[in-house]
This record gives C-alpha cells, sequence and structure tokens, in this order.
C-alpha cells in the first residue's frame, strides 16, 4: 500500500512538472517576444506582436489556471513531509501560491491585459517622444481601471494595490513599506539639502565631454566581462529604456542605451542589469524551468542589480581598478584624474528629474513619489488627469526641482504602460537590501577591497551564485537575509550607509563643526 | 428556417475564422524564434530554444487538428456555394487540405519533428564548419526515417518522396518531376559543356577585390530599397544562411552574408530574399492571419525572388541603372567598366561546389543532383553512409567538377537539418514560372527595360503585387500562371530564355558558324 501511494505521488508529480515545464517555455517564449519588440521589431509589427503576445498569455493561463493542477497540488499537498525534498516542496508550494492567484482571474482579463500592455507600450514610446501626456492618459485610466478588476479577483478583502505589490514583493503591504519610506524621507531630506548647502562640491568636469560610442561599447562589454556575465548564455544589446529579459537562464539578454555626452550613465546601466543577469544565469540549472530556481523577488532582484552598480562599482577601490580603463579610453577628458577623483566624481548627489540616472541618495525619493502616486491611483485619491501636477508638486516638495516638460516627469517611466503597478518600491526595498548584503560580504571578507581594486570579481560573483542565486525561491527574503546577513529585512544600514558615505564626501562633518 | 442556418453557418465561419488566427499567431511566433535561432541566440539557449519550438509547434498542432475543426469544416462544406465568397470557399478549401494532413500526424511525430528540427540544425552548423559529415550522418538517418514514417501517416497509399513533395508544392509529383528535370538535363548539359569549350570569357576581374563591408551594406540598402521593400514591416540583418522569415507579412526578416572579396554574392542573395519578402509584405492585409492571403506554394514563393534576382537584376538593363552607383562604391574595381561589360561579368556560367552561389545555367544541375539524391533516400536505393560519394560522383557528372570537402558538398545546404525534404525541386520550378511571369509582363509592358535602366521598379512591384502577391492561396499553379501568362505551368520558355542569353554572351552561335 504505501509502496503504491508513493508511486502514485511521485507521478503525480512528474505530471505537474510536466506542466510546470511546458507553461515556463511558453512564458520564456514571451520574454523573447518582449525583448524583440523592444529591441529588434519593425514598427508596423506592433499589432500582430499583440496579437501573439495575447495568445500565448491566453494559452500560458489556460495551462497554467486547467483544473487538474488543482486536483494534482491538493493530492500533493496531502502527502507526508518526508515525501518530498526541499526542492520539490518549494515547486508544490510555489505553483499553490501562483495557482491561486491566476484560477482566481477570468482568461479574457487576463489576455486583455496582455494585448493592453503590448500596445501601451508604442502608446507610451509615442506620448513620451511628443511631449504628450493626453495622449496617454485615457489608456493608463483604462489600465489602471483592469488592475483594480485584476486585484478585487484576487483578493476581494485586500486593498488592490497591496496585491499588486505582492506580485513583484512577497511579504511586502503598504503597511509594512509607509513606515520604511516615511523614515526614509525624514533622513533623506534633510541629508539631501546639506548635501544642496555644502560649500565643497566634486569635481565632475572630467565626465563632461564627448565619448564616442565605439569606445564605449568596448569599455563597457570589458567590465560586463569582467563581472562575470556568460556570453554564451547572454546578449548585450541596445534600446530605450535599458532592462534584462530574453528567455530563461541560459539566454539572458540586457540592454544599455548609449549618450555621446555622457559615457557614466551607460556604463552603469550596463553594470546594474549585468548584476540582473547574473542573478538569473546563477540559478539552479536543473531546475532552470520550475519555480524552485526562480528570482525570489522583484526587490531581491534588484539588490543584485544594485549590489554590483552601487555596493561595488561605485565605491573608491572599483574606481582604483578602472581609472587606468578610463584613462586609456578616454585620454583627453580624463587627463590628471586620479581613483580618488573618479571616485568622487561618481558619486555626486544632485536633484535631477530622471529616475534612471539618479544618484543613490535621491534615487529613493524619486521612487517613494511613484508609490504615493500609485496608491492615490488605486484609493482613488489621484486622478489621472491630475498626475502631471501632482508628479511636479512632489518633485518639488522632495528634491526642489519642478520638471520642465511631462517627458522628464510623469511620461519618463514605461513601467505603467505594462501595467506593472506596485513595482517601483522593490528599487529601493532592493537597494536596502543590497546593503545588507554587502555588510555580510564584508563581514565574511575583509579584504574584500583589495579583491576589487585587483579586478578579482569572480570571488563576488561566487559568493552571490552560492548566498542568493542558486538559492532561488526556497525561502522567503527575511529568512534569506537572515541565513545571509543575520538579521531579516532592516532598512538601517542602507541609511547609514548613506550618511555615512556622504558624509564623507561632501565634507559634511567639517561644515557643521566650522559652523 | 434560411434566416436560422444562414447564421449559424456565419457563426461556424467566424468560429473556424478565430480558431485560424489562434495558430496563425503561434505560428509567427514560430517564425520569429527560428529567425532568432539563426540571427540572435546565444549559443547556450539551444537546449530552451529546442523545447519552446516543440511546446508551440504540439500547441498548434493541437489548436489545428481539435475535432471541432473536423465537425465546422463538414458544416461549412456543405453549404451552398452563394454562402461564402471566393476568399472565404479558399480559406475552408485550404484549410480542409491542411486538416486532413495534420490530423492524420500523432502529436508526438510532430513534436519530436520540431524538437530534431531545432537540434539539428546545430548539429549541422558544427558538422560543416568541422567538415565533419560522420557526426551528422545519423542524425539525418533518423530525419529521414521519421519523415517515412510522417508521410506513411498522411497517406500509406503514395511514395513518401511524393508526400513530401506535396508539402511544398501542391500539384507537383514525381511523375510530372522526373520529365522535366530529364529534359533539362539533356538540354543544360551540352550547353554548359559549350560555354565551357568557348573561346569567348566575359571579364570579371572586377569583381574580385576587396569590397569593404560597410560599403556593400550601404550598396545592398539602397537596392532592396528602390525594390519597395518596406522598412516599417521588416528588417535585414546578417546569418549563415541567407533566409527570408520573421513573423507575420508585417514584420518580415530578411538576411543575407557578406565576403569582403565578393560584393555580387551578398548583393544578389539580398535581391533574392527581398523577391521573397514583396510577396509576403504584398498580401492581402485583411487576410493576414488566414490560410488565402498566404503564398501559394514554395515555387512560385521562389518565382518570386528568382523574378527579381535573375530576370530583372541579371538583365542589361539593370547594369545600366546600377553601374554608376557600382562605381561610386567600388571606385578602383569600376574603373572603365561600362554597363554592357557589367552585363556580361554578373551573367557568367562557370561550375561550382555551392549551390546558392551557382549562376543561373549550373544552378538546375544542383537541384537534379539533391532530387535525386532525395528520392533515392527516401525509395531505400541510397544509404546515408554514401551520400558523400554519391554526391561527389553526381558533381562530376553533372558539371565535370568534384567537391575537395563535404563542406563544399553533401555538408552545404541548411534544409535537411530541419527536415525540409522535397524542398530543393521548388528553386527550379520557380526559375522556369519567374520566366514565365517575366515573358508575360514584357507583354504587357514593352518598356518595360526602360522602366529598370531608368529604376522605375514601382511598376514592376505592383504588377507582381496585382498578379500575384494579392491573389494568394486564391488558385492553384497553373491557374494563376495561365490567368497571369496564358498558359499553364511549362518549362520551355526558361529553356529558350537560358539558351539565347548564353548563346549570345558566350559568342556559341558564332563560334560554332565559325568551326
Amino acid at each position: 500500500m504505501t509502496r503504491n501511494t508513493e508511486i502514485s505521488l511521485r507521478g503525480v508529480y512528474d505530471s505537474l512538472v510536466a506542466r510546470l515545464q511546458e507553461v515556463h517555455y511558453l512564458n520564456s517564449v514571451m520574454g523573447i517576444l518582449h525583448w524583440d519588440q523592444e529591441v529588434i521589431m519593425p514598427p508596423g509589427g506592433g499589432d500582430s506582436r499583440a496579437h501573439q503576445l495575447s495568445t500565448l498569455a491566453g494559452l500560458s493561463h489556460d495551462k497554467f489556471t486547467a483544473p487538474e493542477i488543482g486536483e494534482w497540488l491538493t493530492q500533493l499537498e496531502s502527502a507526508p513531509e518526508s515525501e518530498f525534498n526541499d526542492v520539490e516542496r518549494c515547486n508544490i508550494r510555489e505553483t499553490r501560491r501562483e495557482y491561486d492567484r491566476e484560477v482566481k482571474v477570468p482568461r479574457q482579463l487576463v489576455q486583455e491585459l496582455a494585448e493592453m500592455g503590448s500596445r501601451g507600450h508604442h502608446i507610451w514610446v509615442k506620448a513620451r517622444e511628443d511631449n504628450d501626456f493626453a495622449s496617454f492618459a485615457p489608456f493608463l485610466e483604462k489600465m489602471v481601471e483592469l488592475k483594480k478588476q485584476w486585484a478585487h479577483h484576487i483578493d476581494p478583502n485586500r486593498p488592490a494595490y497591496d496585491v499588486n505589490i505582492d506580485v513583484f514583493e512577497q511579504g511586502f503591504t503598504m503597511e509594512r513599506i509607509d513606515p520604511v519610506f516615511e523614515r526614509l524621507k525624514a533622513e533623506l531630506v534633510p541629508l539631501i539639502a546639506a548635501i544642496k548647502d555644502s560649500d565643497y562640491k566634486p569635481d565632475t568636469s572630467f565626465l563632461q565631454g564627448h565619448f564616442p560610442l565605439a569606445e564605449q561599447k568596448a569599455l563597457g562589454q570589458h567590465v560586463i566581462r569582467d563581472m562575470g556575465f556568460n556570453f554564451d548564455n547572454g546578449r548585450v544589446d541596445v534600446s530605450v529604456h535599458p532592462f534584462c529579459g530574453g528567455g530563461d537562464c541560459t539566454d539572458v539578454r540586457i540592454t544599455t542605451r548609449y549618450r555621446e555626452d555622457n559615457f557614466i550613465e551607460s556604463l552603469y546601466a550596463a553594470i546594474h542589469e549585468t548584476g540582473h543577469a547574473l542573478y538569473e544565469q546563477g540559478r539552479m540549472q536543473d531546475q532552470k524551468a520550475l519555480p524552485v530556481s526562480e528570482a525570489l523577488t522583484t526587490g531581491v532582484h534588484e539588490s543584485q542589480s544594485l549590489f554590483w552598480e552601487r555596493m561595488i562599482a561605485q565605491q573608491q577601490a572599483f574606481a582604483q581598478r578602472y581609472c587606468s580603463l578610463f584613462a586609456e579610453t578616454f585620454p583627453e577628458a580624463f587627463r590628471n584624474v586620479d581613483a580618488h577623483k573618479a571616485y568622487e566624481g561618481i558619486n555626486t548627489c544632485q536633484p535631477s528629474f530622471i529616475r534612471v540616472e539618479a544618484d543613490e541618495v535621491t534615487y529613493p525619493m524619486h521612487v517613494i513619489l511613484r508609490y504615493e502616486i500609485e496608491k492615490g491611483l488605486f484609493d482613488g485619491s489621484m486622478q489621472v488627469q491630475d498626475l502631471p501636477r501632482i508628479w511636479n508638486d512632489k518633485m518639488e516638495a522632495y528634491l526642489g526641482i519642478r520638471p520642465p516638460t511631462d517627458r522628464e516627469g510623469v511620461l519618463q517611466d514605461v513601467h505603467w504602460s505594462g501595467g506593472a503597478f506596485g513595482y517601483f518600491p522593490s528599487y529601493t526595498l532592493g537597494a536596502m537590501m543590497a546593503c545588507q548584503f554587502y555588510k555580510a560580504l564584508e563581514r565574511e571578507m575583509p579584504d574584500i577591497r583589495d579583491h576589487i581594486a585587483s579586478g578579482n570579481f569572480k570571488v563576488i560573483k561566487e559568493w552571490l551564485n552560492r548566498n542568493v542565486h542558486s538559492k532561488g525561491k526556497l525561502y522567503d527574503t527575511d529568512t534569506l537575509l537572515k541565513q545571509v546577513t543575520g538579521e531579516p529585512f532592516n532598512p538601517s544600514p542602507f541609511i547609514a550607509y548613506l550618511q555615512a558615505k556622504y558624509t564623507a564626501i561632501y565634507r559634511l562633518a567639517d561644515q557643521q563643526a566650522g559652523r
């Protein structure tokens, strides 16, 4: 009897795996199509692409929400714990979570959202080009409405915005995020003001000038390779908005964009996306098509990109490593620039309009602004038509600057055009986790700065592979953080890091003492 | 009563259309994935790509072979003819044809073939690179075996090779092709020999040299644009084997390849693929997702590429048009080259190893060789292991040359790696149709050479759009040919064209007279 039950449970698990793989490959095709749409597709292909994505989304939804999955899950959940190992139990648990969420949404709404997302991209690209919020507004209204309906289907008893956040950041809600962001505001607004008032301004003149694209590309490829990006399982291209996407962990595609008058933006976008890519390329290979190997949350994903972009590439040891390569690549600009000067130059804090170009001190304010707007759209306290004004008022309140156009304001981000509400908070939650991870690495490897200064990124990549990438969805965020850093999610190290670093760069202690 | 029946038949037709559209979008996704695989995909993505394609092929097959389609077809076929217009009747008829073929093949075999096709591509690329037929042979054996099984499922009473040919060239069988190809052999082998023996050889020295890639690319884009390729609905890229693929008629992607020592090959590959692309871009737009708008056969598709490559771009008027652009682009090589010299230079006949580089006189011999080998593989009279020898013996018999390596012999073509047996005959059947179409155009527009010499390709493109592209699958090949040219398929104009053209270029009449 026991033997028979075992065989049958194993058979059920195998059926579940086969189905999950089918869904995985459909979803990875959508990943390729999305990448293609942003990088490659001719403009006239948009209508068919929308149909392709909607067809695939519908099929993937059908396959994943079929009643037999519910039956299989019920059978598997009733098995004794010893029946399955940790990895298998995680696949069952994560499938249940996802299944319960998906099964509640009508197929028509799923397809409508997929098609809207594809069309919305084009509407947004054009509206942004034309600086014409009015042409984007009706679409945005409809998208918010659909995402409210969608949230209501999933859980009518929770605030719609929390349901949206949960997709990206399981374990986080407005109730948990609000005090974190309020504390951040309270700490950062004065810090940003103090930096603004400081008499000391790092020299950034060498970061302005003409940086030919061919040299920028070569430099980017060099650094991406040093970080350990696997070109056998990935590509680097150009798109309007840098991103990391593509198929699955065997085909990870990152993009960046280039400006001839600024090489730092493009280089650091590439480093950022490479951080994401290393997470994907570092997944459990034998479970590549199953949920256990997936990135834990959007915030944890962001912790990996920011780990490299901010914690590694914005420290002095990194400037030591690459200052001579910068000088070789751009000899005119980098004449007489030493590592410390380069370090200070790439760590200036300066309120600006565009989130993806923002420095690490002002960045969280961009996020908080969007978080507050999304909350407002979902609880009905804000209207789409008022967003340009609301956006600009908040920019003025938090950063002391007012966008001259909506292109540099409410139209700048791709997210809403695809219906990705609740995504923005993850950027800053991820920044906080990145800092927690880096502090743990520093404790484990006290000579980490020497490794960075000598370009030995392999130890870092492998530490992340071991501690984060290969863990997939085995543990929840707080458990993972506790295992790696000794404590659950904690915003304090991030705040302390920013205060210490920028107090030093801008000589804030001296200035206070001097006053 | 009548009214009710009408409504219900219309409803059935609409259900069929909705399903066909779903299948179309799945298939167009596979088109994008195939293109991506040959142009873009990192090498490590191959395993997941094979799974993606096999998942999609399985789903597309399921959707298209569902029993309700058979029921819908039966209902629609019993309707009075007046119930549906020509376009609708064609959609019903073509769906039936395809359905009957697909429904007989077990799903597992469909998936196996899709997966083999994807893996086979990589095996072939490597075998060709390494000049190692032995590493490709086991795969090829298995592929032939599967395609025999596949043919047997479709029609156990017809020769397996005929069933394969039928996929590409409806209306053609070995019985119809054999005499055409025997006649061709009988006419061309002596013509090729006479050309070889001729004392006159056109000067081709100006086609050798160094032709920088950037200039070649710009030249290619110029000519492609002149021909009327719509870049809003297409792209031009680079791949190992030039092809025309992509999504549907709104996203048509062609590729070419470049050699620095030969710009003609790359330019004419681009012209060839543009001919295919114009057919696709010229489809009935409002039926883009339905069978009626599809290309009629592979041979008719090839007639469109060869129409441009051979009938237009290899005539003297084309050389008149572009000789000065060639000279601007490659001033060194084209010093002292006039239009007539250019015309003769790009119309030399010279036996060579590689099919895609062959001239229009020797090309059919490459096709006949492959046709005879495919026949042999399918009727069991030839074994895969003997192919290198058989291939080389035939090359010697037909063209008087023996490939030094399998890379220049049996390993050169992509087709078999994807299981496309029965495809090769269409190249030459298409060449014959192209000649029939051109003769008809010449009769309708006696000043056509002046249009070409002045670069007015628009009239040609629109003539093809009107007479061929927009007709889709409305008529069978012989009917279409009869409508446009006044007679059904006929190889004679092609043979007469080659004989007249090359007799003139190689002064064969003078030589015979002189002897």
